[in-house]
């Protein structure tokens, strides 16, 4: 879902960990780091049935959040979120969202809301004090993030994101 | 400093935090996290005897970075930086650069350079894969950023920064 959410940025070739890269810095292994790098959430979907007042049974769907490792073989993976703690000198501890994601036939649903909810609920069990993320000028999903109350802080504050790769960093240092 | 800092940024009330909060996040107190939250270098401007090929004795100043902790009383504090590593799902783990400052008396000397490239050296030695901060975009020091190699990625590539307030975050989860 990495990759199909690059696809969708237009940066197809981006991602480039692989699967053990994540599976250490996520803590799912026993050689990474004593505690992990990020975090994550995935959405499931459970088909589930559900006992109406009618006293008839219809099949309901219901999205869910797992934390990671706690996958059902059971349920349908559509959705994840990764994020990790950042650290504010005006405010402490925050939260940054790093990555979130919705397979695109399952949009339309709410189901990213109860995903981006549960990362927001995470993060004030956890004493973050701002909840912090990237997104493309151009993404549709701007939209749903204002309605959340996110605010855009390029456009109210001027804030812009500037990044060294790891070649410029190389060349500053050994230039 | 953080206090002169954002009353650069035009946002003096903006920090909120007590030397007893940096103290216990960064590590400083027997009483915070087992690991700190974040890590900090500060510049030092050291004033010493220095011998020249003409055998005359002239002061000069150079600037020395030290790992927090590692003060001196006899050198002068003239800066720092504060920054905590964050995880690409693309790159894997990779430094934010939450704040860096110089004070304004000891500009135009290089200073800054050397404290930033101490950082990025830092972000190298730990594995980093990615050098990421925030700038303001009517701050001069753009030019000085674009100088040591960083690509706007606002500018570029539209990534804007979006940001749920503590208030914001409560709403959304209390309904």
């Amino acid at each position: 879902m990495i990759q199909e959410l690059a696809d969708f940025e237009k940066m197809s070739d981006g991602p480039r960990l692989t699967l053990e890269d994540l599976a250490r810095d996520g803590g799912f292994d026993d050689q990474g780091p004593s505690s992990p790098v990020f975090q994550s959430f995935v959405l499931e979907l459970t088909e589930r049935a559900v006992e109406t007042t009618a006293a008839s049974k219809e099949t309901s769907t219901s999205s869910t959040i797992a934390s990671s490792g706690d996958l059902s073989t059971r349920t349908k993976l559509i959705g994840y979120a990764i994020f990790f703690y950042s650290y504010s000198t005006w405010r402490g501890r925050s939260l940054f969202l790093e990555d979130i994601y919705v397979k695109p036939e399952y949009r339309g649903h709410g189901h990213g809301e109860v995903l981006f909810k549960a990362v927001v609920e995470h993060a004030r069990e956890n004493g973050c004090a701002r909840f912090d993320f990237h997104v493309l000028g151009w993404n549709p999903a701007k939209k749903f993030y204002a309605r959340m109350g996110a605010e855009n802080l390029t456009a109210t504050e001027q804030w812009e994101f500037f990044r060294l790769t790891r070649d410029k960093m190389d060349r500053l240092c050994e230039g």
